[in-house]
């Protein structure tokens, strides 16, 4: 495997869990012009079937070890709670010299049972690349799913640089923006930006449904929660895999709301003027951001 | 006026603000086929300057009493903060058979400020047409503001049917679809479904800027903020109006956010897959319910 990523170097990856993520991915690689053979890996037949009718890979099997033999990339896009059993199970079937990295969402978790559980010195580097919908299931993937998603890297700590920016460069090349984070901070950081806002958004929906509430929602109600929709066993992982720095944003948020409690107990319009008018400012600059970066070239 | 609403019957409508939601019941009403006066009061000529350029308006005055001379229809969409001197100023000049509405978030405080300012035996019946957006001001008004927009009427307890029937015709006519609480049932349920979403939208926002957490935010995070982006000044408004419910509609999320980290501190997984679940299914059907009643015929 040449030190730069160049995708005629690969002819094998393996994909193993080909739902949204695993089968976007496929699809991603084959617009990018990947010409070699894209293995699947999956415990039901049924959507192993469908992923290879709609293109996102062209074998599959049920069996970890026999998918990665072989391969040069492997991406775990299995939910975490499968993890260790895939990790396992495809060890004595790795290439030396592949190259694995993930999709989960939580990172410590899975960095710690990467390097328990495969032979010392594989290359395995944490990838996060945020993107996905509510919807789950490889009948959603999409070949663009990855385009302008930002994708955090998680190396360990004595990764070699190579083979970072081989990881790097990958997804790159299916349209992502990379950073790189240590696992802990990326843990900390995305428990506030993304598994806090879904168990919000889950709160709201079960206050949201008491006196039928819900009846008179409107469009506010149902982008704020959205991601309630998302897949519950899939989130239940994250949550149990991310519960140290869940627990703390919780209570952070509890307290931003005790906050504001007491600036309307109060009835201090000065003050929940400021609070308010700086949230918005905040998050309007955020929005210009994002804007203005997506319509520049990725 | 006749008993039974007839756009026809109609010759001069008062607009009282003429903002996002009073510009757009003017491009409303005259796509409905009004084809009788409009005239827009305020307090700042450039906006109002606007909102006739815009077509929102035929005439504008900055004089409450003046505007609302020979009106049949007086529609008050102004900030709640203002009402209070609006109807005072146009009190005595209102028509003897001119019907009120408004068009206010938060209904008990705009109740009892009608009953208190406005001569006895005027004809007042609050309204709330769930329309808007995260943007403001006429310029963003838009003649389709209320189409499948849910308007939630709060007639005063002695009301006479046949005024509210009136009403609830006129918001039907804009293309609302319209049910009847009262007032403080409308606050309670407003402040779990559209006041304590605001709020924990600017909450989350303001926990996201903490170590730049936010530049890693994604999609999903936006959906769940976009209506911190909401005009601060009249959310501080609502809020104040509308304190008692909020604040315990806080109290109710505070305990619910208790419920879900206690799941999560035993690592309960049964207990969290089961809460996310629920809310998952809560809200997945309400959807497909106010898809169901999008698709048909309003």
């Amino acid at each position: 495997m040449p030190k730069h990523f160049q995708i005629k170097s690969l002819n094998r990856v393996a994909i193993a869990g080909v739902g949204l993520l695993g089968g976007s991915l496929g699809l991603a690689l084959r617009a990018a012009g990947y010409g070699g053979r894209l293995v699947g890996i999956g415990r039901r037949l049924s959507s192993l079937r469908r992923a290879v009718r709609c293109g996102a890979v062209d074998e599959v099997t049920r069996d970890p070890a026999q998918g990665v033999a072989q391969a040069q990339l492997v991406v775990v896009c299995a939910p975490i709670s499968q993890f260790e059993g895939l990790l396992r199970a495809m060890a004595p079937a790795l290439d030396r010299d592949a190259i694995i990295t993930d999709v989960a969402s939580v990172k410590q978790e899975v960095m710690q049972l990467a390097a328990r559980t495969l032979p010392r010195g594989t290359r395995f580097i944490g990838s996060h690349p945020m993107a996905g919908s509510e919807k789950s299931g490889v009948d959603y993937a999409r070949a663009d799913l990855f385009q302008r998603a930002t994708c955090i890297l998680t190396p360990p700590a004595r990764a070699d640089r190579a083979t970072v920016a081989w990881v790097d460069s990958f997804w790159k090349l299916v349209g992502c923006r990379t950073v790189t984070l240590s696992a802990a901070r990326h843990d900390r950081l995305l428990a506030r930006v993304s598994h806090l806002p879904h168990a919000v958004a889950s709160a709201l929906v079960a206050l949201g449904v008491r006196d039928q509430a819900m009846d008179l929602a409107g469009p506010g109600f149902a982008d704020t929660t959205r991601i309630a929709s998302g897949d519950a066993p899939m989130w239940t992982d994250i949550f149990r895999s991310n519960r140290a720095a869940t627990l703390a944003s919780i209570d952070e948020l509890i307290a931003e709301l005790a906050r504001f409690r007491k600036l309307l107990e109060r009835d201090d319009e000065a003050g929940l003027h400021a609070w308010l008018e700086r949230s918005k400012q905040v998050r309007d600059r955020w929005v210009a951001q994002r804007y203005r970066k997506q319509v520049l070239p990725p």
